[in-house]
C-alpha cells in the first residue's frame, strides 16, 4: 500500500500522479490474483447455517406435528397455526389475531400486498390500483433494492425521499402525501438497509400520524432486522400497528418480518401483521390464492425458537459471528481509507450491511474496478429507485458471507478500487 | 331402511306417500344423533399422513442440505434445486429446464400465473390484462371450484364447457376459442376434479392444436392427479408441452402439479412446467416477487421421493387406504340409490373424488339435509363457475379424510338425504 495518509484533496497534481501510479500497481497485482470474493448480498456465512441446523430436527415425528388439535401437514389454517402466530406476535409486539404467517418469504408477502392492491385493491381503496391513472410511492434512499423493484415493476413513480439519522426526513413525507397518488412508503425501521439506521421515536410517531390524501396510503414496514443487533444487547422498538391505531388511522400500516436472518434464509417464515378489519379483507384474496402456507415448517420453528427470550439468546451467537466482520470492515476502512477523505460510512449496531457513500461520482467506477479483480460488490445504484443513484456515491457492503479471511482479502480490494477511482477523477 | 328397490318414477302417488314417510322417519332419527362427519374436501386421511412421516427425518443434517454445490439452507435458485426439477421432470414427461419448483401449493402458482398474466401480461399479451375491455376464461364443469375462484376473482366471465367422458367438449372448445377475450381454459387432464375422468389421447390432441384468436391463450393444465391412481397400476399420460410444441404453439400451456396428495397436503412442493421461452419471461417477473421458494423442503421430497418409481410405489400405499373408501362410497349407492333412479355417478379409478348426477334439482336440498343431520358435503354448486349448477344436480362426495366408519356413517346419511329430497320433489 501507498502510505499517504492525507486528504486527497491537499495533495499537489504530481503527488496524486506518483499515488496514482502506485495504487494502479497494487490494483494490478490484485487483478492478476484471479480473485473471486463476493460481498454483494446480505447473506448469512455458512456456519451461521450449521449453527442452527439443529432446526432440521426440531419436528421429526408425527405426534409432533400438531398444534393443539390442529394437524399442521393437513389442508387448512390459511393464517397459519397459532403457536406460529404468538410467536411472531411476541417478537413483534402486536396481537396474535393481527399476524398472518406465511411461507419462506417476506418480500413474497410485501409483493403479494402491493399485487392484491393493485389487482382489487386493498380495504379503503375507492377502485384497484391498476385503475388509477398515476401511482406513486415513497422510498427512503439509500434503500431496499428488492422494495424499490416491487414498486417499479408494477409502473410507480418513485419519489426519492433523504434518510437522516433518524429515518426519512419526515418533512418530506409529510409534503409528499398530500398527493393522493402517492399510496405509500417503504421502511425498514429498524437497521434499515442499507444505512442499519433505527428510525427515533419522533419519526415514527410522525409516521403513525401521517395524514395522506389517499384513503388506501400504505405503509409498508418491513422489520427484516427486528431481533437482528450484532453490536450490544436487543433494543426494543414501538409496536407500529397499536401507534396506527392511536393515530386513528389503524388501516394505514402493514407490518413485516420473517426468521430468514434467524434460522435458514431460503426455508424460514414469515409474517405481515396488521389491522384486523385489514386481516379480514386480506384473508379474503389470501384465500383464493392458497390454503395455507406451510405449516409444517411454522411449527418446526416454532419448536426450535421457542419465544422472543430464546430466539434473542440465539440472536447473540449470530452476533459473536457477525461482529468481528463487521469490525473487520471498519478496521480496514478506518486504516486505508478515513486519512484521505474520499469516503463517509456509517457504524450500525444491527443488521447485515455497512453503507458507505464515496465522495460524489465516484460509486459505480469503484464497483467496476472491483468487479474487474473479482469482487462482486451490490451493483452501484442498487439501493436507489431505478438504480440510479443522483451523486453515484452509496455503496452498499455485505460483510457476512464471506469468512474473515475473504473479508480482509476483499476490503483490501476494494479500498484500492476506491482510491484507484478517486484518483482517476482528481487527476483527470 | 324401506325396502323399495324400484324407480320412484314408478311408485303411485299412495306409495310415495308410505315411502316418503319412512325415509323422513329414518331421516329424522340420524339428525337427532348429533353427528359431525365430513365429505367436503379432497384432503388425505390421518393415516396417510402417519405412513409417509418417514420425510420428517428425510433431511437431518448440515451436510444433507446440499445439492451438488448449492446449499439449499440459503438464498438464490429462483427456480428450485435441480434436483427436485428433475424429480418433476421425469414425473410429468417433460424436461428439467421446463420446470419452476415452488413452494407448498400449486394453487399458488395457478393463481400468480393468472395474477401475472393480469398485472403484466403473459409471454405473447399484447397489454397486461387488466387493460383488456372483457376477459373470459373456459370452464370445464363439473370442475374444480377453487379454479373457478381465481378465474372470478379477476373479473372474468367464465364460460361452462360441458365435460363428457373424454374430458372437455372440444368442439365447445374449439369454437370458443375463435373469440379473442377467451384467455384460456381449465384443465385436470387425469381423474377430474371432481368426475375423475382421464381426458382422451383425441381430447389431449385436439387441445395441443387449438388456434386461438387471442395471441396469449393459456391453457392451465392441471396435473393435480398425475400418479394418484387408487384402483389399477399407474397410468402413462402423454406430455402436454411437447404436444403443444409439435403443434407450432409450445408457449400455449403451462402446466401444474404439486406432492400434496403424495406426502403432506400443506407442506409439499408444487412444480409448474411450461416452454423455456415461457420460463425465462416468467423468472424476470418471479424474480420481483421471491428469492426462491423454500429448497430445504424441495430437498426433503427428492431424498424422500426419490423418483418416479419409488413415486409410484409410494401411490400403491395410498391406494391400499383410499381403494376401500371409494368402494364403500359406490356399495353404499349401489344399494340404496341405484335401483330408485334419482341419480347416476361416476367410477373413477383415480383422483379424490366421485361425482354424483342427482335428478335435475336434488343437489342443493340433499346437501341441505344432510347438513342438518351433521353431514358435510361440498357446497351443491360448488362444481360450477358462481357457484350456480344449472340443473341443481352435482355433487361432489370425497371419501378420503374419514374413516371407513365415519365414511359409512356419512353415506347412511347421504343416501336417505338425497331419498328424502327426491320424494320432496315428487309429492310436491
Amino acid at each position: 500500500m501507498s502510505d499517504i495518509k492525507k486528504p486527497y484533496s491537499q495533495l499537489t497534481p504530481a503527488e496524486l500522479k506518483a499515488e496514482k501510479e502506485a495504487v494502479e500497481k497494487i490494483y494490478q497485482e490484485y487483478k492478476s490474483m484471479g480473485l473471486k470474493l463476493d460481498m454483494s448480498r446480505g447473506k448469512p456465512s455458512t456456519q451461521q447455517l450449521d449453527m442452527v441446523s439443529d432446526i432440521l430436527t426440531a419436528l421429526t415425528r408425527s405426534e409432533l406435528c400438531y398444534d393443539g388439535d390442529i394437524d399442521a401437514r393437513n389442508y387448512g389454517q390459511l393464517s397459519g397455526v397459532p403457536s406460529a402466530k404468538r410467536f411472531f406476535a411476541e417478537l413483534l409486539g402486536c396481537r396474535m389475531e393481527q399476524c398472518f404467517v406465511g411461507g419462506n418469504s417476506s418480500l413474497t408477502l410485501m409483493y403479494d400486498t402491493i399485487a392484491k392492491a393493485y389487482t382489487h385493491g386493498l380495504l379503503h381503496s375507492e377502485r384497484p390500483w391498476c385503475k388509477e391513472e398515476k401511482l406513486k410511492f415513497l422510498c427512503p434512499v439509500p434503500g431496499y433494492d428488492r422494495h424499490f423493484a416491487i414498486t417499479q415493476s408494477f409502473g410507480f413513480e418513485m419519489i426519492n425521499i433523504e434518510m437522516t439519522e433518524n429515518g426519512p426526513d419526515m418533512d418530506a413525507v409529510e409534503e409528499a402525501v398530500k398527493d393522493p397518488a402517492v399510496k405509500g412508503i417503504w421502511c425498514v425501521p429498524k437497521y434499515s438497509n442499507p444505512d442499519g439506521v433505527t428510525y427515533s421515536l419522533e419519526t415514527i410517531l410522525r409516521m403513525a400520524n401521517l395524514k395522506p390524501a389517499a384513503p388506501d396510503f400504505t405503509i409498508m414496514w418491513d422489520n427484516a432486522y427486528c431481533v437482528h443487533e450484532f453490536d450490544g444487547d436487543y433494543v426494543p422498538f414501538p409496536d407500529i400497528l397499536s401507534l396506527c391505531k392511536a393515530a386513528g388511522r389503524g388501516d394505514m400500516v402493514f407490518e413485516f418480518a420473517s426468521t430468514s436472518k434467524i434460522t435458514f434464509p431460503g426455508t424460514g417464515i414469515s409474517v405481515f401483521a396488521c389491522s384486523e378489519d385489514n386481516m379480514k379483507y386480506m384473508l379474503k384474496l389470501i384465500g383464493i390464492q392458497t390454503i395455507s402456507y406451510d405449516k409444517t415448517n411454522q411449527l418446526r420453528h416454532v419448536r426450535y425458537l421457542r419465544d422472543k427470550e430464546h430466539t434473542i439468546a440465539l440472536m447473540k451467537k449470530h452476533a459473536e459471528i457477525m461482529k468481528p466482520k463487521f469490525d473487520a470492515v471498519h478496521e480496514a476502512l478506518e486504516r486505508e481509507i478515513a486519512p484521505l477523505g474520499i469516503a463517509e460510512w456509517k457504524h450500525p449496531k444491527g443488521g447485515y450491511f455497512i453503507s458507505l457513500d464515496t465522495a460524489d461520482g465516484l460509486a459505480k467506477r469503484t464497483w467496476e474496478l472491483c468487479k474487474e479483480a473479482g469482487v462482486v460488490l451490490t451493483n452501484a445504484g442498487a439501493t436507489f429507485p431505478y438504480g440510479k443513484d443522483p451523486r453515484d456515491r452509496n455503496i452498499r457492503i455485505a460483510p457476512s458471507y464471506p469468512s474473515i479471511k475473504e473479508l480482509k482479502k476483499a476490503l483490501d480490494v476494494f479500498c484500492v478500487a476506491l482510491r484507484l477511482a478517486a484518483l482517476e477523477q482528481l487527476t483527470k
